[in-house]
């Protein structure tokens, strides 16, 4: 009690070994004792009373992850655990801080201001101070550092956009830094000897005045706020990491992929082990700066035939984005999913442009500019939508515009081909994605099979493709008997899922009121972080159950976010999936919390 | 062949009786039998040869709605047929052509154009010529009739907002037509003697210019085009179709109820049939003139003390709403559904008042007024959403902000308790909206309760309520056996569920791909108009046997537009549901198509 309360100062452990070595000798047996029953390491509390070893209290030690996963390997190492017990003592959702990318430590560092750690990794990126223009300069690629004196709901779209934030006010549980960790984005908080100056778009350090658009970079696991681009390091695994996922991956039944849109995040995948791609996003690709102009000339279109003049133009760049994929995942399933955002997303927004035109009317602006501006938001509201989230979106898209699908699967199979002459083997599963109806379904892969067959004839090569669906509105799940007769594979769209089920748009509900609903114990977990099993759980239920009855060994994964949380893992594992897909960095907690859901089960 | 190919002129049956009464007589022998026979009404082709009679053909006959009703109560009051029987022979959706509001036979109407007579019924209204201006007048309580060259989906909403719609150009299936027949507004079309001008917001007849917001009055069911505004008569039934409507009620399990939000509507409810009120919507009594402000205030109030000075003035508003409907439905139930939609709909658009703002600027505009502008535009966004339908709305509001739902159950039971004094017997059910999970039912209803034992504490007064909700969103149906452990009731909101189950936005899916979806067969109907059985009932199906596991006698119905179709009724019929809820002028057709389902089965 007296080193509890801080009046005796507790010795190292070798003074004991030095001072008394029979009562360490006898320590020593009682700790091997305890972590053999235990069959964990044991933080044991011990006095010694008038040369007699009390032990006081033993109970499993508390430990970073790194720690974890060492006492893991080395108390399989020692024979004291089988790889499987080894396996359950590592808690997946902690591996999360040895996955993110660092600054590499043998660089100059310019701090300029400390604030709290508030969500790990480091970025770097252009000062923005508005949540509107970053989402703008994201969408345009950019790479952006949102700085804010707090955030607010409001502000979620330029989170999203932002490589990291940082804000002078607020603590480890503010806004800034909740929706941060959630994301898995870097985030510096409570900077507090920075002074944000809106007006005129621009913050201050004690010496220093730096203005929208210049450089700056974060370290979320330190709180640093540096000056200029720093060189980054992407996460290493530590050998004895790598050891448990090989031993994670002889035990798991459930296969891991990742999502990528990127022949450089495809590399990152495999590198982490994913067997696969399980969702490959198609509409990041039209948002580059290049395509944007051909893309929005495709939508604006006022025909068939200029429509097409505008694919034309696509075509050859969306053949290049599927061969970098497809060959960076020689070998390994690519599931490409067809293009599913509404197409006014790829627009300028109207409100912007109503006020554009009304500035250019008061100031006597070109005629011209201004009957064109006109034209252009005649078209923007006519494409606008009340709730785009069930909009005109998705296989609807494909169904009004089928020359659009039809040039994306012509892109997916030129690419194919020509990896197939080269040698290599590529495994393209061409998606459908927002399904409702077989019907939907049998008239796209059509149009998608076609494609597959003109281009077999153009090039006389053969290559192998599959056509599945996502399984991510409700209906679909519940026809989903129906639906398998069309779909050589399902993937489980749990973010859209969910935002059917629950009836939540995410970005509102996160924005508005789902805050309310974890404080007053209505829900116990963020349905878009963590499965909810209940509910959108038991629809996936009902669409494994229909999809085998129709087709026993049909292929079923998972892609939306849940694919890389643990309690969604174990779920999925019961379900009977055959994979689960995440993102890159998540790809090695998804190994262990998949052979952890096989283990326990 | 003759007849039929137009050569000879066939004369009057009463010309046989005068000039061959023995062949008369034959005839009429074998009419009756082939009636007998057929047990219908028969359209006979026959000829007399030489003295001698050939029946050539016989056919059920075509009839309007009208006829159909007196054949039907004739047949059965010559013995021809039972009553069951009778009640077959009239089709529930014809029934339509009889339920709508027409010009008084006895006005002198000044016809200034003729046109398609495209979607029956008549109505009154200030000209309009564009959808947004329609929409806004519309929720401001102005009659407008939409006038257009041609509508296209982007007018939708402008539709909604009229009583009726005109265009110049289009037929019989344009638009125009089919919209307004889906809705049940009348709509002249294709009316090429007027000439629209935009510009100058008028338009030309042969010798009239008719300005914006000059009255006219069109005749759907005639297809004219009338002057100012002309006295008006509600649809009237005939005997014989009361009398089968009282058959229909002798035969029919399936209750009828209306879905009503003024006195008004309640007393025609009545009028028709109904036993009830499965829907009264409060949002519409928040966006009267009066009242709007004071809403805008609550909304716009900066903390709850705020907000609650609004809705202290808001209470005797709605106290007089509720009072005036249960008295009108004197001793039968009324389903009070609580606030639903998302608050911005009580807000001025964005986009318009950054215009303003940008003029304001431009214009050397009052500073006080633009800083005034500016700050609502800055609350106006901060209340947007990206899906509104998936938003911050229904019972997520009461979740946020209870003392909004606590202001309105209290006003229910001020009403009920000062209609027990006066005599009457009010049967309040509160419903809340778009329920996801019984926690918030839990938490909604201790908020009701409360309420009805303050003001039953403090009037001395004693009423009955029950407490229900809605079943609108996936997961309420896919959990419904929890949900009614804290449920009186349970009422389908079909509209939401066909939204949610198949992600599709009503306004989104009519407007930009439902008819592709219905041209490519995809879809056999509009879900919104027709219920789709296979996925939305299914889910139904769910909740019903869920619900009634956890409550055995629990009360359901649906108030959906759905209660007023009659496939869609014959589906709740089967489903065990105790009753529909539809428009008052849908009341005898549900009445009809519940009677013949119960017939069916």
């Amino acid at each position: 009690e007296d080193v509890v309360a801080g009046i005796r100062t507790p010795q190292p452990i070798a003074a004991l070994q030095r001072d008394m070595p029979e009562i360490y000798g006898q320590f020593t047996g009682v700790c091997n004792l305890l972590e053999q029953h235990y069959r964990d390491m044991q933080d044991v509390e011990f006095t010694v009373e008038r040369g007699k070893l009390w032990i006081l209290q033993t109970r499993t030690g508390k430990r970073t992850a790194q720690a974890a996963i060492k006492i893991a390997v080395d108390m399989y190492n020692e024979g004291l655990l089988a790889k499987e017990e080894a396996l359950l003592k590592v808690e997946p959702g902690h591996l999360d801080q040895l996955l993110h990318r660092r600054i590499d430590p043998a660089a100059e560092l310019n701090v300029v201001a400390k604030g709290l750690p508030a969500s790990p990794g480091a970025s770097s990126g252009m000062v923005v101070f508005d949540a509107d223009v970053a989402e703008k300069l994201g969408q345009e690629g950019k790479s952006v550092i949102l700085v804010r004196t707090e955030t607010t709901p409001d502000d979620i779209h330029g989170i999203v956009a932002a490589q990291g934030v940082l804000t002078s006010r607020g603590g480890m549980t503010s806004h800034a830094a909740v929706v941060a960790r959630g994301m898995g984005k870097p985030c510096v908080c409570g900077c507090e000897s920075i002074r944000i100056d809106y007006e005129h778009n621009q913050f201050y350090t004690e010496d220093l005045v730096i203005k929208q658009g210049d450089i700056i970079s974060i370290d979320g696991a330190a709180g640093s706020v540096i000056l200029g681009a720093v060189p980054m390091l992407d996460p290493v695994l530590s050998p004895e990491f790598q050891e448990l996922l090989v031993w994670a991956d002889q035990v798991r039944t459930l296969g891991v992929r990742a999502n990528a849109d990127t022949p450089d995040d495809a590399a990152k995948a495999r590198e982490f082990g994913a067997a696969g791609i399980g969702l490959t996003r198609t509409e990041h690709m039209f948002m580059a700066q290049d395509r944007l102009p051909i893309v929005q000339e495709m939508i604006l279109a006022s025909g068939r035939e200029e429509r097409q003049a505008a694919l034309n133009r696509l075509l050859p760049m969306q053949q290049g984005d599927f061969y970098g994929i497809l060959k960076a995942m020689d070998g390994f399933p690519v599931t490409i999913r067809l293009l599913d955002p509404p197409l006014h997303e790829f627009l300028p927004n109207a409100e912007d442009l109503a006020v554009e035109i009304t500035r250019l009317r008061l100031t006597g602006g070109d005629k011209e500019e201004i009957s064109r501006k006109e034209e252009l938001l005649r078209k923007v509201r006519a494409l606008s939508e009340f709730n785009p989230m069930l909009g005109h979106r998705g296989c609807r898209l494909g169904i009004t515009f089928p020359e659009v699908y039809g040039m994306q699967a012509r892109a997916v199979f030129q690419a194919a081909a020509r990896l197939v002459e080269e040698g290599f083997n590529p495994v393209p599963e061409v998606e459908i994605p927002l399904v409702i109806d077989v019907k939907e379904l049998e008239f796209l892969r059509e149009e998608v099979t076609n494609a597959a067959e003109e281009v077999m004839k153009d090039t006389g090569v053969k290559f192998h493709y599959t056509v599945g669906t996502m399984i991510e509105v409700p209906r679909a799940a519940l026809l989903a008997d129906e639906v398998a007769a069309q779909a050589d594979f399902f993937s489980f769209g749990t973010n859209d899922l969910t935002q059917t089920v629950l009836g939540f748009s995410r970005d509102d509900a996160e924005g508005k009121f789902l805050q309310d609903y974890l404080d007053k114990k209505i829900l116990a977990d963020n349905p878009f972080m963590v499965l909810d099993q209940k509910g959108v759980g038991s629809l996936m239920k009902t669409a494994v159950e229909l999809g085998r009855k129709t087709k026993p060994g049909l292929l079923i994964g998972i892609c939306g976010e849940h694919g890389g949380e643990p309690s969604s893992i174990e779920f999925c594992h019961g379900l009977g999936l055959d994979f689960v897909s995440c993102s890159p960095f998540r790809v090695p907690i998804a190994r262990l919390a998949a052979a952890q859901a096989g283990i326990k089960v």
